[in-house]
């Protein structure tokens, strides 16, 4: 049995915590968070604490926190023997550095504590400073998730730009779309379909082979209709895009 | 039997001519369409003509053109008895009007050749110029889909604009997503279940609730790290859409 220590509250610790807690192999002892009341709904399930002095000593120690948050706390943590690995897609691996064992867990996926996540199908970045580190982590990761990776800290920074564009800036195109809808009076549940055949195509087609639409049919009729109806922020958003898709599919006439 | 005549021989007419053949009421007997080349997959099921003049008489005729190909096609037809509708998002249904009998029949779905439709799970936007030519498409509708609305002309024009926010400009951030992803050495395939998940996530929750990332969170180090790592066109986009992003979530604070 292997044990750990989640460092935060959030998300992302609690998602992590859910699906360890279901392992044969890796048990978490301890939830450590700066603010207590962040740690209420953990109470009932583990060992909790909000000074980084009473930490137990564990096999593995996971910072789950934010950011800027993560080189503070490493210079803090008193045991350095643990394996110690962030679930962070934009700090580097080097942060630990100081660490004997060190790596980094990025679970590839975007949490909300509301919704459930089937853990199986995220894919786990692994990467870390041994080869017998990245063994650990992945017999780790293999007991929560079907989809392990060895990525480096410069392709997880990019990795981490791509899930930018095709997770954040796509939930507020959608935001936008309901927006749209709502100021209509059409039910923004008409364009569900809509937009899981949109994500679905892209897992067996290429998503430039997938472009459709008045912007690579150069359709400027219909462009110029659509700009009659959005305002200067949907204008703007909307220009730029359709020029973009122009000039990327332009190219290949 | 409700005979049936298809203008048309693109995504939208292939996908429409084989929900059809699967119904009891409503039969397909011809599909008319300027060239001949792309008529040629359909001779082998139906009755084809390149000819306005050889169009048969029927209970309905739809018309399944691009935009610009619709007013003087509805020019040009001889039999100004049957129901006629076209599938566009963007053209007004008026361009029926001296027709006795018109609608529209818009599928709300991206369309591509290669994949297999689920066609039940469509919405079918539906309109007409009377309330007995509505039900007779809703019959139609209902024959070949699950989700069938009513929609007025100025509500599809919104909504046509909507499905290209959601969809086209998606799919185009996924293609950017891919990109990173290529020249960076690293599988697209890593991120597929984040785009699903954060498409299927808005279909309980509100998209505005799901926001996530450093541009919500307004986390400057992470947004500058990621701006380093993007050439000029993608650097313009990720500015944009952040700035958005945080135009929209501010106010709420």
């Amino acid at each position: 049995m292997n044990s750990i220590v989640i460092f935060g509250a959030g998300n992302v610790a609690t998602h992590l915590l859910k699906a360890l807690s279901k392992t044969q192999d890796f048990e978490v002892v301890q939830v450590y968070n700066h603010h207590s009341s962040s740690l209420e709904p953990f109470k009932n399930f583990v060992a909790t604490t909000t000074s980084l002095s009473e930490v137990v000593p564990a096999d593995i120690y996971i910072v789950a926190l934010k950011d800027e948050a993560i080189p503070p706390l490493a210079q803090k943590i008193i045991d350095r023997t643990a394996l110690i690995v962030h679930t962070s897609g934009a700090t580097p691996m080097q942060v630990f550095e100081d660490f004997k064992n060190y790596g980094v867990l990025y679970p590839l996926q975007t949490f909300s504590k509301k919704k459930e996540m089937e853990y199986a199908n995220i894919p786990m970045c692994l990467e870390a400073n041994t080869r017998a580190n990245l063994l650990k982590l992945e017999k780790l990761a293999s007991a929560i998730s079907q989809n392990t990776y060895h990525i480096t800290s410069p392709q997880r920074k990019s990795l981490h730009v791509a899930a930018v564009f095709v997770s954040n800036f796509v939930n507020h195109l959608y935001t936008m779309g309901e927006e749209l809808c709502r100021k209509n009076e059409i039910p923004f549940e008409i364009l569900h379909p809509l937009i899981l055949e949109t994500a679905v195509k892209i897992t067996t087609m290429s998503p430039f082979d997938a472009q459709t639409g008045p912007a690579k049919r150069k359709d400027q009729e219909v462009i110029q209709s659509h700009l009659q109806q959005l305002n200067p922020e949907q204008e703007k958003i909307y220009i730029l895009l359709t020029q973009s898709i122009q000039s990327l599919h332009g190219k290949e006439l």
